[in-house]
């Protein structure tokens, strides 16, 4: 078992070995991570010779000095609250974690707020100027659990963890355990964050077109404009109409078809955000729930899928 | 045939097509590129519409302005020298361009020297810290060259050329030609730069040892080296020996078998220096010829190669 934390941060991962005397020692943690990642041997032999912590393979010594176990107080892991899929968890924190602000100095905004109740896991993040959500089913629910995770830290974690994952949380901490490991985290102040802010009632037009289709034709009419920034959605009886032109560059359209309900209300985008609002429907059908003036543009996949994502973009005034 | 060129430098691809009227028109460069980089069909149409040449793919149209064709003056090519094996070149310049500084206020060290004869190629690039030399075999060598090119421009050129390239020189121009296509540059000033100028009389000591086994060896003992500076090679009776060792990090060692004749000078080098100059001999053993003093390691590889590279590494003072 490898086990490391810090004041907000605790990690213990399984790993086997043959060993031939019980002990626990402490040692710096990046060099001993560094050297291990840069061994070509599959095994090596750790060995406590004195003050250090040898690791050794064949014609090789690396040697970290012994810390003072009393250093690391491991605070006890929150109960488990339920329990959720991997691989879905997964699937949703590339989107919603994607969508948190990479660096903020509000950490609402550098966060996923994660809310269980009985039935539904439910993450939200927001950089300000989009929102995600994906909504996905909870196992052995036991209680309700609501708190805000560091975006990058669920990314990580994610990463690592398989199987069937148990969601632990109190007041102040939350964790994620599966087979073999564990992380836990202090959790940042629990939000506001929440998509209920967001008024969607007032969607007069629905269109639903490839994401694929949709992103392509974007990044080639976006050559087109001012400093490839704002985008109209030029919305059809049966399509879609991009168009742009900029002086010396020359003038672009494209008309991709769709399957267009309700008005004809045309939203204005930032280019690059409306890919990346784009990115998580690849692969199929979106549909976009258009409100007008500056109301937030709904965009959910036209299919069912396990883990519900709805992603709220900001209009920008068109040019 | 597609042709482009600004006060340096001139390009020119064919490609084929099917034309249904004749003509030639200049229009941007950039968003013609990046339109077609960005179309996903494989055929697109090209129609002069009044001041506009046209790129229309199903659904969609991008028109560029037609410029003013006395804009463009090509400069004529530089007569043919000789000829070099494409791959070959590209081989060579993997190290040697890389070699060159990215940046620097002197052409000289961001150029690669082309020196040819009647039967050899020879390229040599340096950023004043190390330096590179290669030779490679010419064919029908008609004349002789020596130029200073631009590296970054050697490296993709050599990335599209294939099969034989004509070497083309004269005083103000070097250009490399290819079936369908050609690139043509104003050259720097040639150079004082010519591994001549380094003494490499001294060497009293010769290590031949495998590139790759010693770069793992480099990489995991500089964990333990102060800001992963300088490492110490020290020349045993048949093998090299890495130590380091750093407060509160601990220490490392390691032993590589090795061929050894001659003395024991036992060189210095920035761990980083000496991975880069390793580089180009992995999958290999490499042969270091080590001097006394602050006198440059010269790497060649322990095996001949059809690309015969030379490579220049100046030792640091011990830590």
């Amino acid at each position: 078992m490898v086990a490391g934390s810090d004041r907000d941060l605790a990690v213990r991962f399984a790993c086997s070995g043959t060993t031939h005397a019980d002990g626990e020692v402490l040692v710096p943690a990046a060099p001993l991570a560094e050297t291990l990642r840069m061994l070509d041997s599959e095994l090596v032999r750790l060995v406590v010779e004195g003050s250090r912590l040898a690791v050794r393979v064949e014609g090789a010594r690396f040697a970290l000095p012994l810390l003072d176990r009393e250093l690391r107080r491991e605070p006890p892991s929150p109960p488990q609250v339920s329990e959720v899929d991997g691989a879905l968890l997964a699937t949703a924190l590339r989107t919603v974690a994607g969508t948190a602000a990479k660096d903020d100095p509000l950490p609402v905004f550098t966060g996923v707020r994660i809310q269980a109740d009985h039935e539904n896991l439910r993450l939200t993040a927001s950089d300000r100027y989009r929102m995600a959500v994906a909504r996905l089913p909870v196992r052995r629910a036991e209680r309700p659990l609501d708190v805000l995770v560091p975006a990058g830290l669920l990314t990580e974690a994610a990463r690592h963890a398989q199987g069937v994952l148990g969601l632990h949380g109190d007041g102040s901490r939350f964790g994620l355990s599966w087979a073999g490991g564990a992380v836990t985290t202090a959790v940042l102040d629990a939000g506001f964050l929440s998509a209920d802010a967001i008024p969607s009632d007032a969607v007069d037009t629905e269109v639903e077109i490839s994401a694929d289709a949709l992103a392509a034709a974007v990044r080639r009419v976006g050559v087109y404009s001012e400093d490839r920034r704002i985008l109209t959605l030029e919305v059809g009886d049966a399509h879609v109409r991009l168009a742009s032109s900029l002086q010396d560059t020359g003038e672009a359209e494209e008309t991709l078809k769709a399957n267009v309900c309700g008005g004809r209300t045309s939203p204005s985008f930032q280019a690059k955000y409306l890919l990346e609002a784009l990115a998580p429907f690849s692969g199929g059908d979106v549909r976009l729930a258009i409100q007008p003036g500056m109301r937030a543009c709904v965009l959910r996949s036209a299919e069912a899928k396990e883990v519900e994502l709805t992603y709220y973009l900001m209009p920008m005034l068109p040019r």
